[in-house]
């Protein structure tokens, strides 16, 4: 902290809180020698009103539970909110703005969600954050509903963002968007900095849509404001608060790099620093000393820094609201805490199912059975499909959908938005660390969401994904809906845990791994069609699923002369493949293998027990891209897989067709010996 | 073909017609059991208008170059597609109507490219048909501006498309449409089937939104039509032919499974057979043979089959057109045919540049100079970058971009719109076969374009697709923007050809080889950063990367104790690892292997020299995930890769803290020997 000079204390101290966020990125960057000064410098008179005046968060808290919530979807300009995070008070020092863009620092190259204190979510990848937003407006709403009572009003936070052309133009934003108009969410107040510049140059180049007519056809409620005009903004903001029926979005004309005497309004001011000479231009364009760095004038601080009193004040207000609900409603505080916690209710998974022989199954419907199962003590399981619930078996029975007329329900309907639905999971798990949300399409239609599935990995958030017709068993619908190769591009995800569960008992199993998962997504992939429901009182029992892979069946004389690994539909076939090889005296043992993922994480000494290395005689069975197997089946093994696009025909003739019978399990395994 | 009974006799011709379309779809989903009956009855009228009344095309030669393209984007209604098909003398019978969905049949779950004539693009991935149509749109504009002059109009045709609710809730169609209306594509007209059901139920669910607004908010020309009028439907696409400078979308209100007493308007009707039951009443009420099946009655034939006559006699008055043009533009007529018939001008590679040693420059340089000296040699190579240019170094020189304007330049710009880029690039490559699509954006963005790489994929069209920023080499932008597990999730997908040159030379090689390929799109993978420029009259040449993997140096004895497999930006270390380890008197040969795909090309003779199965101390170096080398470095070898997400800090540190040093891998090699 300086004192500020002649030039700074003839400016106002709106002026000096602006522009000291404006240096403070511009000099972070310069520092950095790489990133993004342009639009913390358009943005700045935003920044200074929303989280001055506007934004409900204690700084010294970012985990109250009931914060408004600031999303910064353009996150390339992540100074923006790191300038923000430090002036406003939060634990993030001026040491750690100079050390941006650093090996281990709390200030990286976009913003980080569980890295940074204040950072809501990860963005970067365009279009991302303002479609968590609706997923967090969704996930407000539900609690609301299920929370509020009356005269009680424990959960009425607002989702604010800071969005750019570049998140707008991402199709994953325009069906987010869509979804959050339908769904009325009154609770979403979207900034758009419509600064004419994208990176190759002026946004007429490839973005001359009326964006603000796009909106309205969405349903929202759409106003336009002058972006340096702080009056402007704080009453588009609150007529944005009083619009409670639809979501806002405050078309802004801002100016990219605003203030920087040659670059400003230009792609220059864009991803690079300024430079040496330009900043101090800049800066005497700001009236700031041209030769000071990270200066932050006293009088800026001390503004900025109410925002830690107002914090304070703001959730010590709220606790008195909530212990006067726990007064009243003690169960629902409980909750409300437990939620937050991350914590499950007692006897969560007590209600699952067990499926006896003889039942035979598709592991879809398996999983529609648990979800349902699970549904009434997890009341914090929400979600839905993709427009496929009736395929995915997703819906939750005898509850209704989450819909403008009813948030209180939870039976989510995300349209054929494959890519929304997966941003919003992600909103919806940031949103508390108890709130699983759950969404659903055909294993194909993952390539639409990878992008998000990939951020939630990165971010160790854990929704969970059901991925139903998971192979060619999808049948005469073809090969633009058979994954082939989508098991191994989703297995090869760090943090993302994949589980193809066999038969219906080990699906069971698989949705008590997932409900209380922690760290990564979980992915479930499941059958179209039938699956035989295994004896469990001649194999190891389904639990063992959550170690990833398990004996399933030894050889009769333990000593087996192959190992048959089978996945998801496969293995019933390497079941039987194993009888077939018995009748020819060969000793074969079977390994259910529904998650690489638990698998590694279990210890070598499990590992070897089920794999051992002696053992080098494999032969992995799944209908899908072998990539990656030959590591659990030594050089010495083989494996049945898919090496071409499937095709379109009932799936018994496909399975035949491409070599997933009893029979080639048998030669193969039998080549294997020889 | 059947007399036709007295109830037929009673109706008009055009009913007649539609009804045969309806009632033949209705039969073969029937007999197929299973498919999508309703979208088929509902659009019959506009199918019978357009094929019959508008679509410029010559049943007898589905190439014909100037034939309007017809894009049924809602895939699933693929009976539709079939039937007109067969009814307008494609070559395609009742007996493969009969066979639908069947294996080996020509009429498979959702159309396929390159398996039916007349099948323009594979569709059924919803939102990809739509956005083909865009690529094809931009296509017909740069071939119009290249090849028509005055007075010799020889490309003029339009692009149609039936698109669903679904279509259009998909993002990747926000996006192209978006650009569409940028772009002024007045070429285009969309009929979108507005009825009002998905398959979870009402479009209320989901999907409130005014699509018509919408689409004027993009500038789109937009009309409303009743689907069940044929004269307004010939009215509105009339009106949409004229206006010239704006694509078109019409609105027309259908009703799903039209005609079914029990099941119209309802998803009942979508994707299941309706049931022999509900087809009698359904053809009863159609004043149809409730008994008869794949009932074709001779006047409707006869009727749709006069499209044979009129298109022989449109493509005849066109060869006219083109032979008064090729008198008065010889050159510019053998280039035409030389693009229909994919066939590259001599010498088209000659300028390809060689970089000296010392000439250290990042992949992506070389990329962009090897675009460069491709371009004036190759007219029909045209793309861009989704707005990423300068960084993906995409823009060729001294040519202006694609805009309304001026639809003669090739430099487009797509704007931050990777998944509509990508199905763009697609219906580009559909145009015509020498027609060389590029699209470019980091390669942790492929994420959001996978699903349009996979259809590529499956038609085995080849868009070139340039990936930069390929690795935590691109520093300070962090784990959202560092590519990982990308490459393996590329690999793994067939009929994907995946290069990841290892130097400047090598990526000219990768550019002679992605020109000349056929079968499959190419992703190119290159570096942010500066590789070194192999002395390659020490090493062997750059073209070797044609086949895949090769040896780039080998043990100065012949006989080498390790080998060590570089790719990409690692090729550099493994290099100067083998100088390192000669220290040390260890010979390790050095495989350069940019490209699995090409390498399981060879013939195993070649693979086995390069990899022999005796030499099993292999070292596979790749900063990317280790899925799938194991297959290359067997269970003797070790892989150098990330298991995890990268960071945010400049990519020398990165590179250090995850282990690509020369240092590790020496080590590393070592630990192999011991």
């Amino acid at each position: 902290m300086t004192t500020t000079g002649a030039a700074l204390s003839a400016q106002s101290l709106e002026q000096l809180c602006i522009n000291t966020l404006r240096t403070l990125a511009i000099d972070a960057v310069e520092k950095a020698k790489s990133g993004h000064p342009g639009a913390p410098m358009e943005n700045a008179p935003f920044g200074y009103v929303l989280w001055t005046k506007i934004l409900k968060h204690n700084p010294h808290n970012p985990a109250w539970a009931n914060r408004d919530r600031f999303i910064l979807s353009a996150g390339h300009g992540c100074m923006f909110l790191y300038a923000l995070l430090h002036l406003t008070g939060y634990d993030l020092s001026l040491d750690d703005l100079k050390n941006f863009r650093q090996w281990g620092s709390k200030t990286p190259g976009h913003p980080e969600y569980g890295l940074t204190p204040g950072v809501e979510t990860s963005t970067g990848p365009l279009g991302q954050g303002v479609s968590n937003g609706v997923g967090m407006a969704i996930a407000q709403k539900y609690l609301a509903a299920y929370f509020n009572r009356p005269g009680h009003r424990i959960v009425d936070y607002t989702i604010y963002s800071l969005c750019s052309d570049g998140d707008l133009m991402e199709g994953v934003a325009s069906e987010a968007c869509s979804l959050a108009g339908t769904l009325k969410l009154g609770n979403l107040i979207y900034f758009y900095s419509d600064n004419k510049i994208t990176i190759d140059g002026s946004t007429d180049l490839a973005f001359r849509e009326n964006v603000g007519a796009r909106f309205m056809a969405y349903d929202w409620h759409v106003q336009s404001v002058e972006g340096n005009d702080t009056a402007q903004i704080a009453k588009a903001i609150a007529a944005a608060q009083k619009e409670t029926t639809r979501p806002s979005i405050i078309v802004a004309r801002t100016h990219l790099g605003f203030g920087s005497p040659n670059k400003q309004d230009t792609k220059e001011a864009h991803g690079s620093p300024l430079g040496p000479d330009e900043v101090r231009l800049t800066k005497e364009n700001y009236g700031w000393p041209a030769d000071e760095h990270f200066l932050v004038p006293a009088e800026a601080l001390a503004e900025y820094r109410t925002c830690v009193e107002r914090g304070a004040a703001a959730e010590a207000e709220w606790k008195t609201r909530f212990e006067a609900y726990r007064a009243a409603y003690p169960e629902l505080a409980a909750e409300f805490e437990a939620l937050q916690a991350g914590e499950l209710p007692a006897g969560w998974d007590t209600d699952l199912p067990v499926f006896p022989v003889g039942k035979d199954l598709a592991t879809r419907q398996a999983s529609g059975a648990a979800l349902n199962a699970l549904a009434p003590k997890l009341p914090f399981l929400i979600g839905g499909s993709a427009d496929l619930a009736p395929s995915n078996e997703t819906l939750i029975k005898g509850i209704g959908d989450f819909s403008s007329e009813h948030y209180e329900n939870r039976n989510l309907r995300f349209g054929v938005r494959e890519h929304g639905m997966g941003a919003a999971l992600n909103g919806m798990a940031l949103t508390a660390k108890g709130l699983r949300p759950y969404g659903a399409t055909f294993l194909c239609f993952a390539d639409y969401m990878r992008a998000s599935i990939r951020l939630a990995s990165l971010m160790e958030i854990s929704p969970i994904i059901i991925f139903t017709h998971d192979s060619i068993g999808l049948g005469e619908d073809g090969p633009t809906h058979q994954a082939v190769e989508h098991l191994a591009s989703l297995r090869v995800i760090p943090h993302c845990t994949v589980i193809r569960p066999g038969d219906a008992n080990e699906t069971v199993e698989a949705w008590r791994v997932a409900a209380a998962h922690k760290g990564g997504p979980v992915l479930l992939i499941l059958t179209r069609q039938k699956t035989k429901t295994l004896d469990r009182s001649i194999f190891a029992p389904a639990s063992e699923l959550a170690r990833g892979a398990y004996i399933l069946a030894d050889a009769a004389n333990g000593n087996p002369d192959v190992i048959l690994i089978g996945t998801g539909s496969e293995l019933q076939l390497v079941v039987a493949a194993r009888d077939e090889l018995a009748k020819d005296n060969i000793q074969a043992r079977v390994v259910s293998m529904p998650s690489w993922e638990l698998f590694e994480k279990q210890s070598q000494a499990y590992r070897q027990t089920v794999l051992p290395p002696t053992m080098r005689k494999r032969l992995a069975v799944e209908a899908a891209s072998p990539m990656g197997w030959h590591k659990y089946v030594t050089d010495e093994g083989d494996i049945i897989g898919m090496t071409t696009f499937g095709a379109s025909a009932p799936a018994e003739v496909l399975f035949e067709k491409f070599g997933f019978t009893v029979e080639n399990i048998v030669n193969r395994a039998k080549k294997l010996l020889n």
